[in-house]
Parts: structure tokens; C-alpha cells; sequence
């Protein structure tokens, strides 16, 4: 208890630092394996399926091979369950021996000889969620030095067996003794996650000086109706949260589960669509071996991926929330353009939606608009009334270029105008 | 109010005779439009989906053309707002002239031609659910033979917009009249899920006696909770549902979503799978014109089919609820068969679950199993413990040959015998 209270005193001028890593600039993506392979380490029993080295390397080799790393899936997130019970005679952490034989360094040189990241799970507390030991305040800065000396390119910090003193000292003390390693480490915090997810407990403005991204909520399921609370949290928090992301500073809503068990194509889209708007961090957590060509198909949108991506870092916001169950969703892109959700709430039938681009707010002008999962394009007056059919539990998500001015010259020959869905700015000018 | 007492009285007897229509001695099977299409009677805006003589026409094409008519599903049901909101001058039923010009009988007609039924929907009360003429009970009469002139196969009489009293004078007369028609026509009760579905307000003795089949709960939607709440009413009820059904007389728990929006192809097969194990009637709604590929294989599974229409007619219940949230379902087939399905209630990860043939109640003796969805087979001993792995929300279907006795002498030259999937019964005689 001293020593915790000497470690706080040194750690308090850290909180008003900004944490200036340089890192995750827009929101980072990856695989992380904790919601897909929790903690099975019956590797005699499950082998292709337990935490160990070889679960790694087989997703790694996916990402590499199929195509995941050219779209920015880079990260391949260690979670709990990876440490041998017992710390070494230095008092470091160590890697389960039979289920990691070649130790954490191993695995850092396989990703990067490949162009990849890797990522560890550590515990703000006496042990992780998992029983496994965890990083009390006194551990704090050699597991930080010890993940560097892995070449570790991120660490998630859960905050399992600790109470709310000790996280206030540990978190920030971790984003320093990671700084101070010199290797530069990306830092989730699951902080929030345990303080409630709201201020006045959390603190956004100190979570974005010292965490690259933070978990605000519950832990994500294989389920739409844990997709759904997590998406409805985030939304009725909006003006709370979206302020406090921006480049380098992310919110969590936690993992994409497309590609597992419990979603149906249309869920799956949506997922994709909401997190982007949401400029969320997208780690999936699946079986990149097994996974459906209809998710990766998903997974592997470039239009979504690129809404994701925008440098802006702005993150989305719910605009719209009709009594038929049609939520609108819109987030500020760079180039003055925009991203939509038409999101249906129904479990009926597909919702047909009227509207038009000025009552959600746009400014007068001609937009190209692309639908980000048909590749359908069109050109709308914010005047003109639409119709978009909206699936139950399913998205309509558009990609909306910057307003042309209205040109009646040109507008009217528009259809003898050469046109490509290459040219968004410009179809009008 | 006089003539219904009138009627109530010469209907009293009915009660107590069987409904010996010969119908519907296997669970029936095949398509109903309202979850998918509802009452969409926009026909200018949306004329592929309204709820049009051209929307049956064109599903009746699709069951004839894409292999669903030879697996059993032939029956083109009609469910609410077909009708003019005017009866004609006869006081009959008529359909509504724009969307259904050819009127009912060109669709009976167009069904029988390709060796299809056509199901209709009326209501028993002043108005149907959506608002179109109902079926009072002085029009019971009438609208059956309406209906039989209409050479209609089947009726589905709702219980919107009446009473108790009503409804139990008006379920019992619509039996008569049909019977009284002379055309065998099929008979679907919403009775007892406008009593709650339970004794002592459902009489199932009664409803075995005057309906082929019966809605006992609420509505299925488009979603994995309302296929649950289902699931969980009927089997928390198996002790007083399991026994009302049988030949010619079944419990309904409503349709099959298969092929829509809202489950996932895991959630897909646990209902394909557990409503073969409940003997419940498999009326699809769904798009059969766009539907994907992997709901289609797994609607047109032969061997669920198969256990689904097991001409012993036995509806079978839960077995076992374990802690981890696996329950083991079981039905008893003809040839001394049986199914049994492995459902998982997590939300996780696949669950490895270890079990046997005895644990589970079976003689002993040995067993061949054919995996339903994966068509893998196995020989087991009731004593042998194995392990199955169940999906999240998913299901591990068995088909399980009658048993062989042990019989040392032919076991343990079992590895010299030839096997084939097909010698069930035979593989230790």
C-alpha cells in the first residue's frame, strides 16, 4: 500500500499529458481473440481451437494471406489466458510454456516479418478476469518494459480484481512506464468499462491524454441482441462520447462478431456499417480459417472500410429515430463529404423509408450518393424525396460526396455527361 | 345474438366427434405469406410484394420449379387481407377485385394444376386482425362453402375481433360447415392462442376433435428472440402439448423464418430442427424468389424433413437442461428410431459436450447416427461416452437407428462388415 502510494504521487502530473504516441491515428484494426476462443487452453482435447502460439500463426497467416492486411487488419490481439501461472525469478510475466513454447517474442517477429502487429491483454489488478496473474501497481513497470522487450505493438488493460484507487493510479502509470520503454505501444484501457462508461466517474479528457482507445461498455456477445445494447448505449451517450474521440483516441464498442455464430447476413451489415459510423476500432473476433465468403465479403468492404478510416476521426452520431423503427445515422467525413445508416429496428418486413437529404439536415446542393454495399449510385437534389428499403435488422449505408452547387446548364444535359463512380466531386461541376 | 345461440346449439354435439377429414396425418408443410408479406396491399409502389394473386402465383411457381413440391411442401397458404372489405350481394366473401382479378378459384385451380394446395385465411369475429370483413357466426355457413366452391384446401381461422362466448360456438360450427361441404379442407384453429394457450381454458381433446392443426402462442417474428420465446413456451409446456398432437392433429408453434432477415445460419438450423422434433407443421414464409442458397439447403434437408414427417406422429419433448445452457431434445420415430438434437443456449463459443446413449435414457444395445446436417454417421454403444460440439445458438442433429442388440461375436468383427449409409437398421444383425 506505501509502495501503491508512492507510485500515485509520481504518476499524477502524467494525467494532464497527452498520451503522444503517434499511434492509431485513425481507429486500429485487427483480430482479437477473446470473444471467438475465450479461454480454452484444453489444447489436448481442442488443438486447433485452444490459446496457444499456433492459434495465432494460423489467424496471422489468414490476414496475411487473404487479403485482410492490404485493407489496414493489422493487429493480431493476444486476449487472457496466455500467461504460465506462475512469474519468473525476475518477477516477469511469461508466456505459458506447453502453449507458447517460443515465448511472446516469437510471435512479435512472425507478424512483423509479415507486416503485421502483435497485441497483449494485461490485468490493472492482483490476477486478469481469468484468474491468470494480473499487474498489480508495483508490476506495472516491468510488464511494460517486458511487453517492449517482446517488440509488443499494443496492450490491453483490463481492470479485473482492483478497485477504483488502484485503477486511477494504475492506468495512467501504465501509459507512462509504456511511453517511457521507449518502443511506441498502443494502449486500450478498460477503464471506463468499469467506472460505468459516464462522467462524472470517467474522465474523457484524461483518458484521451493517456489511451490510444478505451472500452466504455459491457463485453460484446455472439448475439444481436448484445449488438443491440452496445449500439443503443453508444447512441444515448452520444453527446458524452463522440467529443472525446478524435485521431488517436478512440472509443471501444468492443469486437466485431461477424463471421461467428449468432448474426444473420443482414445483422452482420449492419454491425459493419454502425461501428464505422461509430469510427470504432474493428477487431474482428472469428475464425479467420472457417469464415463464410458472405462475411468476408463484409468484412473486406472497402467503401466501409474507408468510412471507418476517414482522417477526419470524427466520430457519427444517431440523427433520426422514427417510431416505425427507422433509425438515421450520419458521421462527417473529409472532403466534405458524409456517411448515412438507414438502420431498421423492425422484425417484419423490409421498411420502405421516405425522406430526403435536406430533412437530415444537408445543405442545399446536388450529392452523388453510393451505396456502400450494392455499389449503386445515384445523384439526389437535398430536395428531392427517396425511398430506401431497409431490411429488418438490416442498414442502408451510403457514401454521400460533397455538394455540387446546383448548375441548371449542366444539369440538364447530366445524361449525356460520361460518368464513373470514380469522379464523386465532380459529376456536377 | 339468437341466431347464434340457435347455432351454438346445433353445433354442441360436434364437440365430441373426431374430425375425420383424413387430412394432415404428417405434419403439413409448406408456405404462408404473412410474416414475410404481412397486409403490403401497396401494389402500385410495390407490386413484387403486395399481397396480390401474382404473389402466390409466382411462390407457387418457384415450390413447383426449385424442388420444394417433391420434399413435401405443397400447400400455398393466403393469410389476411386478401378480401374486398365488401361481401357481395349473396352476402359471400369476395377478394379484392384490383389485386386479385382472377379471383380465389383461378388460384385454387393454378395450385391443382401443379399438384399444390391452396390455404385461405378468414376470422372468426366481426373483422379480421388487419380490419377486412371478418366471419361472424351467422356467416360461418356461408363463407364455408365460399370457400369449397372456391375448391380451397385449407382455411386458417383467426380469432381477431370476437369474444370468448363467440369463439367458442364459432370454432366448433366452422368444423361442421366445412365437413358439412363435402370438400375435405384442411382446418387451422387460432383458438387456443386467444386462450392462452393452456388447460383449463384450452380444451385439447376438443381441439383434436374439430382442427387439423392450432396456433397455442403468440406471432412469430423475424427475430432469434421470438423463435426462443416460442421454443421455450412449448417445450416448458411439453407435458400438456406433447399429448394433444398426433395424427391429423397438431400443435402449431407458427412459421418458419427460415430464409429471412433475422437468424443466422446456425439459428436457421436449430429451427429447422426443433420443429421437426415438435411435429410441428413447416409452412415457410419467405421469399422463395430470392432466397439464399444456405437457407434453401437447410429447408430442404430430407432427413429433418424426414424426421419432421415420421408417420408415427409422436411429438417429442426436452430431455435434459444442463447448467451450461445445452439441452438435449429427443423424438421417438416409427421403426424404432429416434431424433435427437443438441441445442446450444450460449452465446459464446462452440461447446464441446460429453455425453452418452444411456445418460440419455437409451436401451442399451448399439446405435448407428447420421449427423442430420452434415450427413456424417457413427456406430455408438449407449455406454460410450462421446462428445459433440454445438454452435452458439446452434444444434448438432441426430437421426438414431432402432437398436442392435450386442452381440459379441458380430462386434467385434464389425471393422470386416461392409457399412453403407443406408443399412440403419441392419448394421449389427
Amino acid at each position: 500500500m506505501h509502495l501503491a502510494v508512492l507510485l500515485l504521487a509520481s504518476a499524477l502530473p502524467l494525467t494532464t499529458l497527452a498520451l503522444d504516441n503517434g499511434l492509431m491515428l485513425t481507429p486500429p484494426m485487427g483480430w482479437l481473440a477473446w470473444e471467438r476462443f475465450r479461454c480454452d487452453i484444453d489444447c489436448d482435447n481442442d488443438p486447433k481451437n485452444c490459446i496457444s502460439e499456433n492459434l495465432f500463426i494460423d489467424m496471422a497467416d489468414r490476414l496475411f494471406h487473404d487479403g485482410w492486411k492490404e485493407l489496414g487488419y493489422v493487429y493480431v490481439n493476444i486476449d487472457d489466458c496466455w500467461a504460465s501461472m506462475e512469474r519468473d525469478k525476475q518477477g516477469r510475466l511469461q508466456a505459458d510454456p506447453k502453449r507458447f513454447p517460443g515465448g511472446i517474442l516469437k510471435l512479435s517477429r512472425y507478424m512483423h516479418d509479415r507486416g503485421l502487429k502483435l497485441g497483449i491483454y494485461a490485468d490493472m489488478g492482483t490476477h486478469t478476469c481469468g484468474g491468470y496473474p494480473g499487474t498489480p501497481l508495483d508490476k506495472i513497470k516491468i510488464d511494460a518494459q517486458t511487453f517492449a522487450d517482446w517488440e509488443v505493438d499494443m496492450l490491453k488493460f483490463d481492470g479485473c480484481y482492483s478497485d477504483v484507487m488502484q485503477q486511477e493510479q494504475g492506468y495512467p502509470l501504465m501509459s507512462m512506464a509504456l511511453n517511457a520503454t521507449g518502443r511506441p505501444i498502443a494502449y486500450s484501457c478498460s477503464w471506463p468499462a468499469y467506472q460505468g462508461g459516464l462522467p462524472p466517474k470517467v474522465n474523457y479528457t484524461q483518458l484521451g491524454e493517456i489511451c490510444n482507445l478505451w472500452r466504455n461498455y459491457g463485453d460484446i456477445q455472439d448475439s444481436w441482441d448484445s449488438v443491440l445494447r452496445i449500439v443503443d448505449w453508444f447512441f444515448e451517450n452520444q453527446d458524452i462520447l463522440s467529443p472525446s474521440a478524435g485521431p488517436g483516441r478512440w472509443n471501444d464498442p468492443d469486437m466485431l462478431v461477424i463471421g461467428d455464430f449468432g448474426l444473420s447476413i443482414d445483422q452482420s451489415r449492419s454491425q459493419m456499417a454502425l461501428w464505422a459510423i461509430m469510427a470504432a476500432p474493428l477487431y474482428m473476433s472469428n475464425d479467420l480459417r472457417t469464415i463464410s465468403d458472405q462475411a468476408r465479403v463484409i468484412l473486406q468492404n472497402k467503401m466501409a472500410i474507408s468510412i471507418s478510416q476517414d482522417v477526419l476521426g470524427v466520430q457519427g452520431r444517431r440523427i433520426v429515430k422514427e417510431k416505425s423503427g427507422i433509425q438515421v445515422f450520419w458521421r462527417p467525413l473529409s472532403k466534405n463529404a458524409s456517411a448515412l445508416v438507414f438502420f431498421s429496428r423492425r422484425t417484419d418486413m423490409p421498411f420502405r423509408y421516405k425522406t430526403s437529404l435536406s430533412k437530415l439536415n444537408y445543405a442545399s446542393g446536388s450529392y452523388k450518393v453510393i451505396d456502400v454495399f450494392t455499389n449503386k449510385s445515384a445523384t439526389l437534389k437535398d430536395s428531392t424525396d427517396f425511398v430506401v428499403s431497409v431490411n429488418p435488422t438490416g442498414v442502408v449505408m451510403w457514401y454521400v460526396s460533397a455538394p455540387a452547387k446546383l448548375n441548371p446548364r449542366l444539369f440538364y444535359r447530366g445524361g449525356q455527361r460520361q460518368r464513373s463512380a470514380h469522379d464523386l466531386n465532380t459529376i456536377f461541376l
